[in-house]
């Protein structure tokens, strides 16, 4: 059994993965994800706290930003072939923002029966401003096994 | 108020970051980080599907330790202060694992007051295996303000 769906040689330069699309982000989802990540900082949390901090309001942690860019690129390759991931963050995540990731094929290479597969990815707000941007790499299979 | 308590005046290259300690890593931890990102791919949360996909059992989302990681950098520098953020996915974390994230300080420069420090980041289990590998910028504040 494969946990991938996504096969080397269906993949050429320039190919965009499918869209992933998060939001609009509600306070609920960043309590969520200081339950899971153990990231309680209050500036994720707290109105009067992100305010005092010189912040119009809580903001999402950057790592969730993080973790919808890398969930866009595990849904199209699976989630034991990612190998390399690496943002920029752009901008700040604001409650009801919408997020949507997207990723293209920058290159492809092949050594001992490895294909690696060189990603640009990125997630925009919808107001088409990039909020991460980066590059990930990402191991596929081969239809050959 | 700021919401870092690290000043770029303070940090020399070498300086090594507080260590965070993560673990045992528990099944409920994944099911909770499925239930915050949204990825609830089974090969994290079934083991029978973990199994038949040919791994030992569960294992955790890459990006639940890349989390960790980014959490030594934020406990340290700040949740705003990260630039950048990249690793490398060395080996799987499994069930039972403890994870241990350090980082230690590469450079500095300073341009236009933006102050920025370059940190190597890793991860390593309870068998001093790195799990991930990675480098971080933040951009700290001054004592100056």
């Amino acid at each position: 059994m494969k946990y991938s769906r996504t096969y080397a040689e269906d993949v050429k330069v320039g190919d965009e993965l499918p869209p992933l699309v998060k939001g609009p982000i509600q306070q609920i989802q960043l309590t969520r994800y200081a339950g899971a990540s153990g990231d309680f900082n209050p500036i994720h949390q707290d109105h009067e706290f992100a305010k005092a901090a010189g912040m119009d309001d809580v903001f999402a942690h950057g790592m969730l930003s993080m973790g919808f860019v890398a969930q866009c690129v595990t849904d199209w390759a699976g989630p034991a072939a990612v190998r390399k991931l690496g943002v920029r963050f752009a901008a700040i995540v604001r409650l009801k923002d919408t997020v949507t990731c997207r990723g293209r094929v920058l290159g492809k290479s092949s050594k001992d029966d490895v294909h690696l597969v060189e990603l640009e990815i990125w997630a925009e707000n919808q107001r088409g401003e990039k909020v991460v941007t980066g590059k990930a790499t990402v191991a596929l299979p081969s239809r050959d096994g």
